[in-house]
């Protein structure tokens, strides 16, 4: 299906696939008894936020305060956890906000986040939920100790306004057993002090299947596996039929026997590998490589290329959650029928 | 300068970098006789087009239909072309519009895109030019040989609607001889058959300095140049000082004594390389490498990354192009203070 009547470059999102990945994740942790936290960077869309909450979801998950701000105003979400650590005048004055509207939780992995947030919340109704970032391995924000993680709950227990909630982390993958050991030694640190640990907050699409390795984990956060992607499939998380997102793109030029190029480039594929070669997977011609992009351009190489100027293809790109930020809309697609195009309202919001 | 009052992440544009920029290169051309044609896919706004147009350039490049519409509606730049087979119909009576407004050129490689151009053309008033596109070694779009070039000029040259401009080229860097030799040979063999070659437009930022040695080009196409980045920077095209864009961050994160998290990631500076490592130059701050990126964490790394949680930082990207896509607005700085926020108009044009 390749939609004439949608002009390209368009990001499809297939309805049908999303809706199925979202119920198929979401039966895996009510087997295993694990609440699942929906990451909505990958679709920054309130209808599929809704369809995450209907489907059995505690709440989401962001990643900044202008994504939480899209989904409660217009997703009208109740339950957000932002996993950022939030600095700055500006954003804790919307944070604060957005704190008398819903059930709001946030991390920090350092005294001066705790800080400003303290000093923001002192005098709130509620106060404010507070999960310590741990680095299990990943490397990217998070105390690197139980100790630390054990002074900072304290830290945060002392705050009037701030509540200590337990302890989330971004996992390195595939280091389940790594994590759990982690995890498990700093929540008994804190629980040795007399703060208890309610939350633990673990997650990411490639260890999706592994989600019940981490059992100290009270929830799992996730984003990808909504629509799936190249990288994925490459790791053996899903098949290209559950992919639900690809780039619709028109052959604009077959300048050899072996070259064509399309009318996407890294304004919608984007730049990111994730590890693999090549820019993405052509629907249907495996033979095929995306084997370079520039903005506007994507160059196709195959043996046998056999395209023509005006053919229409759809793309499983890398990294699906980038491809989500690049265009104002996507195109809705169900039972194989265009349904037409719906406002990334999330897109771009980096604050 | 970190401007504390604007929020970060904030893509800053330094007008007076910009527009020295601008009059440099535009002084360049000048001095060797070649018209200017800049490609308004850097900066995406109007404000610096027709900056470009008073410093002496003879028009703009677009690379879609829908940043030609942006920059006519909202720059009123009245030459453009559009350097991309525009193929299908409902780009094609955009593009017809567009022809009724202001002087208009296209480029071709091929004689589907030829056919529907001709189509679309056939009862205009005004003709519609069209350039041969040529691959002179960049591996994209564009014929392969000189006779290709010059079977497409003679296919134009007997299309009502349509008339043969020229040839154009996306020039591998560095390569300026064998340019040369490909574009004259191309242009002689359609001179012999009658059709006159008035236009050649060559171009890109990487070679910019040896633009004067395509001799037989009679225009140059550029982008980069308006605000210069660090793969400029690594080329020895320009000096940090010439870099008018910049990243503005906030310090949110500082895990260990090597190690610093930044409140951007691939949602502001992008996946993009060009062959550099590392995702950025943090402006003062030489021996801290860009380590990596996630979509909303910048990972920096140094022997003693001696940063703390609130600081602020700026930040060169790799490719400057890809950074004005990412967010709805920069924020202009002039004489060192910031003006406020400019919605970047052609950003995700991709149509």
């Amino acid at each position: 299906m390749t939609f004439p009547d949608i002009d390209t470059p368009a990001v499809l999102v297939d309805l049908d696939i999303a809706e199925a990945n979202i119920d198929r994740f979401q039966a895996h942790c009510d087997e295993y008894g694990l609440k699942l936290r929906p990451h909505i960077k990958t679709h920054k869309l309130p209808r599929l936020a809704q369809r995450q909450i209907q489907a059995g979801a505690i709440g989401i998950t962001c990643q900044k305060v202008s994504e939480a701000e899209a989904m409660i105003s217009e997703g009208g979400i109740e339950d957000v956890l932002i996993t950022f650590n939030i600095f700055g005048a500006d954003k804790l004055s919307r944070l604060k906000k957005l704190a008398q509207k819903v059930r709001l939780s946030v991390v920090a992995d350092n005294v001066a986040t705790i800080d400003g947030l303290a000093g923001t919340f002192c005098d709130a109704d509620v106060p404010l939920t507070i999960l310590v970032e741990c680095d299990t391995g990943g490397a990217r924000c998070g105390v690197t100790t139980s100790e630390a993680a054990a002074e900072l709950a304290a830290y945060i227990d002392g705050q009037s306004g701030l509540m200590f909630g337990g302890l989330m982390t971004y996992p390195p993958t595939g280091q389940e057993p790594a994590v759990q050991d982690w995890l498990t030694k700093a929540k008994k640190m804190i629980e040795t002090s007399g703060v208890s640990v309610p939350i633990i907050s673990n997650g990411g699409s490639p260890g999706m299947w592994q989600a019940q390795d981490v059992p100290v984990a009270t929830e799992y956060r996730i984003g990808t596996y909504v629509y799936n992607d190249r990288s994925l499939q490459d790791r053996g998380v899903c098949t290209w039929d559950d992919c639900a997102l690809s780039v619709l793109v028109t052959v604009i030029s077959v300048p050899s026997a072996g070259r064509a190029v399309v009318d996407a480039g890294t304004k919608v594929l984007t730049s990111d590998l994730l590890g693999l070669d090549g820019h993405g997977h052509v629907l249907g011609r495996p033979d095929i490589k995306v084997a370079g992009l520039s903005e506007e351009h994507g160059v196709l190489t195959a043996d046998d290329i056999n395209l023509n100027v005006g053919d229409r293809l759809r793309i499983i790109p890398n990294h699906v959650c980038v491809v989500s930020n690049m265009l104002d809309e996507v195109q809705l697609i169900r039972g194989g029928t265009a349904l037409g195009a719906s406002p990334v309202v999330a897109r771009g919001k980096v604050w």
